[in-house]
């Protein structure tokens, strides 16, 4: 359990406050409550008798506190009877009905942001969807600039497809800008009902639900199949997504995580629970982050065999993998192993909205008992016009030959930076990261990149990356041209050098650090052009699997 | 608490999964853990060394187990011990490396629903969008049938009004159907920048910030305000949305819930909290399925008298009341002591997505903070052009027509079915329920009304209502034509007498029933029509304001 004084509050705050903190939460410290308790003291007379049984206040200088049991395993330097004296000697000066300070609080919140580097100035970017434009926009930051776009999880142009530009049109004109209502109160259309037919086939399930975003997709799923099932127990990969966190989190379920991809953990704490206890295993296919690919198949097997169900989250791969578009369960053969797939409408497909794909019985419980579900005005008949006829397109022959242009050009742009000595990252999927480990730099080639080249390369910075994961992430798509990843890479060079920046390479080892094959990286792109290699490393945690950047 | 066993499952479920059940979670029932305890047995040998310590399994009869300690508080007629009793005589045909039921268990679930009749079945509503068409629409459910659509939160017909569909239609021809990625990555658009000025302009705050929708942006916001308070309390109505409790419910701070509207009661509860704790009170100024409007002045007043921040949802109000369509808040000139203020894009604003407002540090938190804004594609430009539209057109005088219009219209219908003697409820608000508290008549009349006279007005059953509280929920709008409700009228009349319902009229009293003024009602609307008449019914609970249905 995190301090609630010095975890939550900065330093300053501490100290401007600590006398109304520890009047107020003196009492529910484990540490300082001990000190508190030994003065064994009336609380002081111009206090005003709260209802609050808690609250007690010392009002005499302490006496013998520094005995080992109060040292408070928060503070390094001081004990909590340091600070129990420190504060009484001011708690008498307080005004005892001073209100709390929220906007000194709220400002205190920002301006830690503010000093660790994680305080987010977003982008302004006009993307541009006149035809041919794609990947071309306008920034604003510092006065409108043309650039071109590196970053976008549009992968797949889909939001300006002359097809999709057309569907939408059609919705409006036709039904409008907005559902108005749940789906429940006149909020249904047919473009509901249809969608979700096209998703259960897309995914080879009975049914599918839409939901306004996966982030609600995720959370209400996971936060209703924990919440439902008697006494179920969670297993959630490391890596997994904030939204699938939130929705296990909050469910309050037991929950285990098992290490980032790593099958023989997964076993290992699979193994601790009762068989027949309900179980869910959460992962996803294509790390948003790292690009790392999920081994689908014995990560499906493993929780089968310990009467687990399957919920995976594919949407950073649902139009970019697969036959059909699909997603790695298609490409790898593995759907009917999946029992719940979650996918976006946000990414691939170029629009916004989620979904869950399962069986008719259990999209049924989530949709009659998901109140995320249940309470929210439905998608507009524009969204899902768009939505359907981009996943048409990507499940066609078009969309195979967009999926393979952006396959070649991701591995070529990751070539061309490997080349030059970029930090790029391992992995098998269409991201390409580059580490750099310090929020600070992210945001200085970040803005050189805009401002200099016209070249939009966000810099990922926490919480979206643990600290220290600090990166630049880029995902080329069918319209970047060779010409333009050239100028890129030159332009980053460009950066890199003014910066003074190492170019040292990768800081991913070439080979496996288990089974040392150094062609298992070529066997995952090997695979996602269909040649059927086999994979023979199954240890875990394979770097190349994994993709932890170490 | 909750029994785990009877509340969560159905009767069925526990008789034939008892044993799992039992062997599974018996011991963390306090009163089954008694009785197994009692036992004193090793486990019994056919199962398999489980690693879960607690797991513990009794094999031989129990006795002595019917002394009042092991009553179990959640069965009526029968105790704990002959539970185990039951139970343990079958305990050893069981298969102990079963697997969950999963699928059994969501049928059961589904089963449930549709046994008690909150079972839900969509009707599927293609609202139409064409000039002069709103508020018309086509219905599939027993074919295609044109309607007359009488319950949707489009409330002003925002989403086919010709500039909204013209700002659509520009957006998607210059930026495309989807934003391509997170605010931070890629996704924030100067239609983001520019809707949140208009937003935090609106309701005369600092800033502004846009979600998805406003049940993220509700249980997003309070989840992370009470999260990030040290020590918050929360106080919250009643009669809050599912939204709002989410958020306040998943942050496990401290919670204390008044009674719907309620000032006294508000009251007594905070005074039970140390003036400087920080504490936010929540609540809706219009509310969803009552209609009831909250005495906003006194309720802000009473929490600033205590310290606490006001979280205040505007969702059924922004665009339909005050001079600029702000909400209840800006016609009865609270916006200043309106803390934080939610409102969505999503009804009368005609599209999809919610907002807050409030102080720009506040707002600065959520944004840096608040995991269901940060980790979520955002908002489409479409949809930001077509609100911002929708929001410039409501603050017009083309909007205070609309806004006059629509309160006519809704006078005029509720009196109508007020004299033809309808269980209306009293509300002060544009929301018509009339009160059944029956589902399946709900339901059949909902139906009924479809399919003989071309009208939709959903049924509104639990979850949405409480149980016993269901009812139809009309929503005129300005479109509606007086014709168009006397035929309305007429035809629930048919229906009613097909149904063979009384036609007894409200069951609510005319007058309050603490002052006895009949004229309160009345007050309401006045100050809608923004004569300035002042109320002066202050007293608690009023069930004029409560609307509560008794």
């Amino acid at each position: 359990m995190p301090c609630p004084f010095l975890t939550r509050l900065s330093t300053n705050y501490v100290r401007n406050y600590a006398p109304v903190l520890l009047k107020t939460y003196g009492s529910q410290c484990p540490v300082v409550s001990r000190s508190i308790s030994s003065l064994q003291t009336p609380p002081i007379a111009n206090v005003s008798t709260s209802t609050n049984a808690n609250a007690t206040e010392p009002s005499v200088q302490p006496t013998n506190l520094d005995s080992n049991d109060t040292k408070c395993p928060f503070l390094s330097s001081s004990s909590a009877a340091n600070i129990v004296r420190n504060v009484t000697d001011s708690v008498e000066d307080i005004p005892t009905e001073r209100t709390f300070a929220y906007e000194n609080f709220f400002h205190e919140q920002i301006q830690r942001k503010k000093k660790d580097h994680s305080y987010r100035i977003f982008k302004k970017v006009n993307r541009l969807a006149g035809v041919g434009e794609f990947p071309k926009a306008f920034e604003y930051s510092w006065g409108e600039k043309p650039i071109t776009v590196w970053c976008s999880n549009d992968y797949l142009g889909m939001s300006c497809h002359p097809e999709v530009k057309a569907a939408v049109k059609k919705a409006l004109e036709e039904n409008g800008a907005g559902a108005g209502g749940t789906r429940n109160i006149s909020g249904n259309t047919l473009y509901h009902e249809s969608l979700e037919k096209t998703l259960a086939n897309l995914h080879q399930k009975e049914a599918a639900l839409v939901f306004t975003s996966c982030y609600v997709a995720n959370d209400t799923t996971l936060f209703t199949l924990a919440k439902q099932l008697p006494g179920c127990h969670i297993f959630s990969d490391a890596g997994n997504h904030a939204s699938m966190i939130q929705g296990i989190r909050n469910s309050q379920a037991p929950k285990h995580i098992f290490r980032h991809n790593d099958p023989k953990h997964l076993d290992e704490l699979l193994s601790k629970v009762d068989k027949s206890v309900p179980k869910i295993v959460a992962f996803e296919t294509v790390h948003s982050m790292t690009g790392a690919v999920c081994p689908l198949e014995i990560l499906c097997d493993i929780a089968h065999d310990h009467g687990a169900l399957t919920f995976i989250d594919e949407v950073h791969a649902v139009g970019l993998y697969g036959e059909h578009g699909a997603g790695i369960g298609e490409r790898d053969g593995q759907l009917h192993k999946m029992d719940i797939i979650s996918g976006t409408l946000g990414k691939a497909f170029g629009n916004i909205g989620g979904y869950i794909a399962s069986s008719s019985n259990l999209v049924d419980v989530i949709r009659s008992y998901g109140a995320g579900f249940i309470f929210t005005t439905s998608l507009p008949p524009t969204v899902l016009a768009g939505a359907q006829k981009a996943i048409e397109i990507l499940a066609s022959d078009e969309g195979r030959a967009l999926r393979s242009k952006h396959q070649d050009n991701v591995r070529y742009l990751r070539t061309a930076l490997k080349k030059e000595g970029f930090p790029v990252e391992h992995t098998p999927s269409h991201i390409i990261p580059i580490k750099l480990g310090d929020p600070l730099k992210c945001t200085q080639i970040s803005d050189l990149m805009i401002q200099e080249h016209g070249h939009y390369v966000q810099a990922i910075n926490y919480p979206t990356v643990a600290r220290g994961q600090e990166k630049l992430r880029l995902a080329p798509t069918p319209y970047h041209t060779r010409p333009m990843m050239d100028i890129l890479v030159a332009d980053m060079k460009k950066v890199w050098k003014k910066l003074e920046l190492p170019l040292e390479g990768s800081q991913c080892t070439e080979e496996c650090a288990f089974c040392r094959k150094p062609i298992l990286f070529e066997h995952f792109e090997e695979r996602t052009r269909g040649c059927g290699i086999e994979i023979n490393c199954a240890i875990p945690n394979c770097p190349q699997m994994v993709v932890a950047a170490n």
